[in-house]
């Protein structure tokens, strides 16, 4: 029997792939500092567990398919908080915001039509987009330019008559772009004229800059059915392990035939929900602090990285990730050295190679994905040996 | 904008589908006895609650894609009770059953590719194809014959070069099958005749009655590369709410594989799979004592079914379904009216009207689907309820 030619299609994770080489690493007794995994080191809010002592039920049952109501409520009175109105009718509850990327693809792509997406994006994008059938049309954005987007002429020109909607995410992964009001307001606009659909993924919603205004899709008025929006709680409030996200738009038709698919998975784990409800309640300086840190964290590592010989990259002003061009031919084959050949102090680090996060063949080759997720000072240690590691690794090559 | 065809074609879940009316009934006040969802109301093993007080991390990181490494251990364990063995790298964590299905249709099948499935079937199946792009060609059982297999070339027939799986759940949901060491094989004959996967649902392994034996697809040694297995711990453990299930197969390669989609959507609940590993722990009694109630409930069932006049069923022998055939026109119709239009002591009943369990149209619609979860005082109303309801409806009718 063969598999299936879309499975073999798909890559492992760029993010998860080099886990059996840093495996081996940590059994040899070596300290692995993890780039590479947008895992945050952050406390989950303490609101979360109490939330889960909520639970006294003696049976565990399924819940309700669209999501408990308490979760549901708490996640408008999390809207109203950034001016966004949202109806009980509008909003499900899906298993992180990956599920939410999915089912928004599956509601508004058949078979082989396309959606656009600025390059490099999110990689799981992909996967999502060969699982269910739907074609990734990518338009390039630089490092040189911060990864803003280009014209309007050069985005519209990828549309076909396949295509049904651009996805973004705003603040990038794994760019730390975060979209200017005049950008939002230009894909809406192709978004309106073409008839397309605008899947904003907005996960990292919290995780802006700089003192930068934060602009969400779901500003655009004009384009409300237009606009579907993907969320979660993973990165905001340090709850990866919950997964719990959504799908939510203004479009009531979009999300009333989503539940479908909704219903035939039947339902988000039912006691992290009871934690997640919970989460309404952290207080605001809970997000001052973490912000804080984080900016903190990128000053940091942006600085190592301009100090190290050859490496081009743009300070970005959100999420907790930055791309790196390297001076080498193969991240892939540097990142897996670092693993297999190279410590210091009995330490190395692993870093996500970018390929992964390009659709187009050959880009992100010299590129690597920080993420920096790890506390100043393993951080700043991390970054040294990185630096150690890619001199040796470029004398190796001469 | 429009939606996908893919997305309007598929059905709402004929499972959940009249809870907007069963709401509505509740609240005016009318009790609402759910004959319709397959929830037990079984206590879950407190078991599980000491799994989770596990938990004592101070962030709730994602956990591995495949799984945590205590869950996949005690799965093994588990499945060692069932003389079926299974090595790390065989089994993947999924968020329940239901995405194990999800996963299992896009490794092994293309777009338009093809599955066979008897008919009736969980209707879910029918969904989780449409949203992958695959078609399920339906073959029939009967409920005279107590829905098991059709001879050998029935079932070849529908077999073309598209076709690559049968799937089946065993015992069966809707319709209490627990199919014999001999259909087991005669199917297994087939796929290894015609290089197809055999995707066995067992979720309800433990739910078979009458003393009969049970023979899993993975007891086929010679076709063990073909038997992709789809597990939960919902039904086993009374364990819904917790989305925990996994994908199974001793074909390493089909497993690596679907580690891809595992990685996409990054991982399963942490929390729930710590409690879900400590399962393993729950006393044997627990089940035996599972078994007793429901073979009872069964009985009960099946006794008031069959005193009704003209309802056409046999007694089932596994899970906790009954199909019944009614002597209607629609039993969408009657299912619906019976939340809307008729009470009796101020209490009606939920049922789940069969169509949505065929893939051929027009099959069904005479039929409903029990599900026997609830307890035999709740149960013994709940029927004489549909009894007398199905009586007035008839009156009706005329
Ligand atoms: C841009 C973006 N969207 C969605 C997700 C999915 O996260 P989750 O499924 O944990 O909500 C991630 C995770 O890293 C992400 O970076
Ligand atoms: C036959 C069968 N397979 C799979 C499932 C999926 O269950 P879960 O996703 O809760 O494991 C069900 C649930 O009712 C079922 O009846």
């Amino acid at each position: 029997m063969e598999l299936s030619r879309r499975i073999l299609n798909m890559g492992f994770s760029p993010i998860r792939k080099l886990a059996p080489y840093g495996d081996a690493a940590k059994n040899k007794g070596i300290k692995v500092y993890h780039l590479n995994i947008g895992q945050p080191d952050i406390e989950t809010p303490k609101e979360f567990t109490d939330g889960l002592n909520n639970y006294d039920d003696k049976v565990l049952k399924y819940a309700q398919s669209q999501g408990i109501p308490d979760l549901i409520r708490s996640f408008i009175s999390y809207y109203k908080q950034w001016n966004i109105d949202f109806q009980e009718d509008e909003l499900l509850v899906t298993n992180g915001g990956s599920e939410a990327v999915s089912f928004a693809l599956t509601a508004i792509c058949d078979i082989n039509d396309e959606i656009i997406v600025p390059e490099p994006f999110y990689t799981n994008y992909a996967g999502f987009a060969e699982g269910v059938g739907v074609k990734i049309v990518p338009f390039i954005t630089k490092a040189e330019e911060g990864f803003h987007l280009p014209s309007r002429d050069i985005i519209e020109r990828k549309i076909t008559n396949k295509t049904r909607a651009i996805m973004l995410s705003n603040p990038g992964n794994p760019t730390g772009v975060i979209y200017t009001k005049a950008e939002i307001r230009m894909i809406a606009d192709i978004c309106k004229s073409h008839n397309l659909f605008l899947i904003s993924d907005e996960v990292y919603r919290e995780f802006v800059y700089d003192g930068l205004e934060y602009t969400s899709a779901l500003y655009m008025e004009d384009v409300k059915d237009n606009v579907v929006l993907i969320d979660s709680i993973s990165k905001r409030y340090s709850a990866c392990g919950a997964r719990i996200g959504l799908i939510a738009s203004k479009n009531k038709a979009l999300i009333n035939q989503t539940l479908k698919l909704c219903q035939a998975r039947l339902c988000v784990a039912t006691i992290e929900q009871l934690g997640a409800a919970n989460l309404i309640n952290t207080p605001k300086e809970y997000f001052d602090k973490v912000k804080n840190e984080y900016e903190e964290r990128r000053n940091l590592v942006y600085n190592k990285l301009s100090k190290i010989d050859g490496v081009v990259c743009e300070k970005p002003n959100g999420a907790f990730y930055i791309i790196a061009k390297l001076p080498i031919k193969s991240s892939d084959d540097f990142a897996k050295w670092m693993l297999t050949d190279f410590t210091h102090n009995n330490a190395t680090v692993m870093v996500a190679p970018a390929s992964g996060f390009y659709a187009t063949d050959g880009l992100g080759e010299d590129e690597i994905r920080i993420s920096y997720c790890l506390n100043t000072e393993d951080l700043s240690n991390a970054m040294d040996i990185l630096s150690l590691a890619l001199n040796k690794y470029l004398e190796k090559e001469i």
